[in-house]
């Protein structure tokens, strides 16, 4: 992002990004709140399309920077270039559009050069809708804010991560994108599971049509497969044995048979921009009493926690659950050793939305869950020596429990359906 | 971005990203130059892998937000989590990386909250190098920066891009990455060209397998391919007819016969993050002689442009010869009608590299070209009657002239090979 701004993008052929549908239907109304509690005009942000926030506040995305103003009255206003007018115009969910150039742009870049030019028109975008005193994201560019202050706007950023915590609470809208991009990501389950439970086993390794069946195979099969479901990755992890123990390795190399394999797939639908998020654990052949009570252990925590979900209890809880359980089949966890290297070493679960991490945690310091949340459900248990378990579903919390968005059988034992 | 940094992100799985064998062999002297008139400590970077700018600077790239200085002395220090500790430290072109822990930023954190804590650690991490202020990119977070100024520290914002002029000679390394993209972008033209030269026509449209031959489909072919080629896209342009008379315009629906179909691909490599681009334009049976005439002026303004790309010639003269041609052809650019809709409507090129769109520019702005820059020469003419024509190549600038890093026929009539 950081260089691309300053570049003067030629007026060309890939300024238009996709058209979602986007039906948000976001409720602003804390935002609102905190701009009246705070004093300020409104907010801004001036991002592109990888800005969640943007893309959530507007109804909009763009591969080029343009600006998202919410004023007091909870009005949401965007300045575009010339280029994505008409697409904003028709598919934003906003009250006003504005082209760059109804505020001379190119000529305050011809006068001023980009970086001023930039900031004058915005100036002039906020002076329009009587905006004086602006809240910003922790994201927002330094350099327009500086260059806002200089022209006498008062810039102050927002500490709490407001449209974090709107955006935590999904509209119905919003939960059918992530039920589809879950359905995707079953499809592409149900393929990797296949080719493990299908493959020769060879010389102590998997093989298929005579070549060894590695993880960066069973992962160019699952983004195959995601892609003919419209949706995208830019990393899935297919762990066997040791690499499966250590849950930052994607994995690589050949599968092998008795050893526990972690797959865990979070794709992106092109479209929408919505995420999910699902882990499966698999072995061909026997892993070993070990291996297969942890299995167990894991899906004992994995059932008690999502059986404590539902509103009013928080992240905490829902991970003290899986905690218990861990703890009390004899492996340590975080809680029991902030320190240790095995056992359950991750927290519970995240928020899943436009961004792949977000609000509300399901961790230690995770807060209460509400209606509408959508929340990973995944503890897992390591040990280079055994290998790794994780098992992972996406749900939604509901006022008594949870819906479950993924369709998904658990077991350790690979087949193909 | 915005958000994901006020989230408390859960110790889990996906903190580690690709690990690419960076080996950009960037040469930071112009920021040293910079550093040093300025009169500044250091150049601080705050983004994550996103950011094209700290990928190249730091030869590292991880999901999560890390930072990255450079000193007056030219020396790259990395500030990055535990989690990013072991990876950056072998794998980042850099002279230090250190941990977030050793500023305690965990009890920051807590003491503080997220905010204060993390712009404490940054503080703590710019006081052990002795740096008292900064400049910033003009997308540096403003809320880093601000809670850099209350701790004292003196924050400008650099305006000119120097990093994004450093970026635009390429390395012999990055030029090698950029050539692997395109070989990958080829293999996804040439299966793109096979579709559409082997369909069968019915009904006035292209049929494959007894279903329509749409846009859609072609565009799967292509990233499906690219994927088997280790590249990913977001986007790909597939358009037939007016469709590809607006260079907006990524296509939909059945590919017709007796119709200009503009292809263009433009890639990015997985694990290098180095972009290709290329666009080739097609045609089954007889677009017509409007459309032949079209394509051999764009052709040949494909031509003269690539014959006049030399180191010392600007971007501006590039684009000024492919606009002479389309000019003496009787079509409009955007030279002789600024406000046309038809005719060449766009800028000739634009740098190539770690963004789809960075330095230089080949445009009536373009500045001086150098050996190393990596452009696109792509001319086009287009009328919503006729059609859309495009041709590009990507090259090198040389001394003398050009090397070509694309390799792929330039024919109206598609061949299957």
């Amino acid at each position: 992002m950081g260089s691309r701004w300053l570049v003067p993008i030629p007026r060309d052929y890939v300024a238009a990004g996709p058209t979602p549908d986007m039906n948000v239907d976001a409720d602003l109304s804390a935002l609102r709140e905190y701009l009246a509690s705070a004093g300020v005009d409104g907010y801004l942000i001036d991002d592109d399309a990888e800005d969640a926030d943007q893309r959530y506040v507007s109804g909009f995305t763009a591969p080029d920077p343009y600006q998202t103003l919410v004023t007091r009255d909870g009005g949401v206003h965007l300045l575009v270039s010339g280029l994505e007018y008409g697409r904003a115009s028709t598919d934003a969910d906003a009250d006003s559009v504005t082209r760059r150039a109804a505020y001379d742009y190119q000529e305050l870049v011809a006068d001023h050069g980009q970086y001023e030019g930039t900031v004058r028109t915005i100036a002039a975008f906020l002076a329009d809708r009587g905006v004086d005193s602006i809240a910003v994201p922790h994201a927002f560019p330094t350099g327009t804010a500086d260059g806002l202050r200089e022209r006498g706007i008062d810039v102050a950023v927002e500490r709490e991560g407001i449209v974090a915590d709107i955006r935590a609470t999904k509209t119905d809208w919003e939960i059918e994108q992530i039920r589809e991009s879950q359905r995707a990501n079953q499809a592409a389950m149900a393929r990797a599971e296949e080719l493990i439970a299908t493959a020769d086993v060879e010389d102590g390794i998997l093989v298929r049509d005579g070549e060894p069946l590695t993880s960066e195979r069973v992962k160019e099969e699952i983004e195959v497969t995601l892609l003919r479901h419209g949706c995208a990755l830019d990393e899935t992890i297919v762990a066997c044995g040791a690499d499966g123990a250590d849950p930052h390795d994607r994995g690589s190399g050949p599968l092998e048979p008795d050893e526990l394999i972690v797959i865990d797939i979070f794709p992106r639908d092109k479209e929408t921009g919505y995420f999910a998020d699902m882990t499966r654990t698999f072995a061909r052949g026997d892993p070993g009493a070990e291996a297969r009570r942890r299995y167990e252990v894991t899906r004992e925590a994995y059932e008690a926690a999502l059986g404590a979900v539902e509103a009013g209890v928080t992240g905490a809880d829902v991970h003290g659950v899986a905690c218990d359980v861990i703890e009390r089949a004899g492996y340590e966890t975080l809680r029991s050793d902030p320190n240790t290297d095995t056992g359950f070493i991750h927290s519970t679960g995240h928020g899943v939305g436009l961004d792949i991490h977000e609000q509300p945690s399901v961790a230690p310091a995770g807060g209460e869950l509400e209606p509408g949340h959508v929340i990973s459900i995944e503890p897992g248990i390591y040990d280079p020596a055994v290998g790794g378990v994780r098992i992972e579903d996406l749900v939604v919390v509901t006022e008594n429990g949870y819906e479950n968005l993924t369709d998904y059988r658990v077991a350790l034992e690979p087949t193909a359906d």
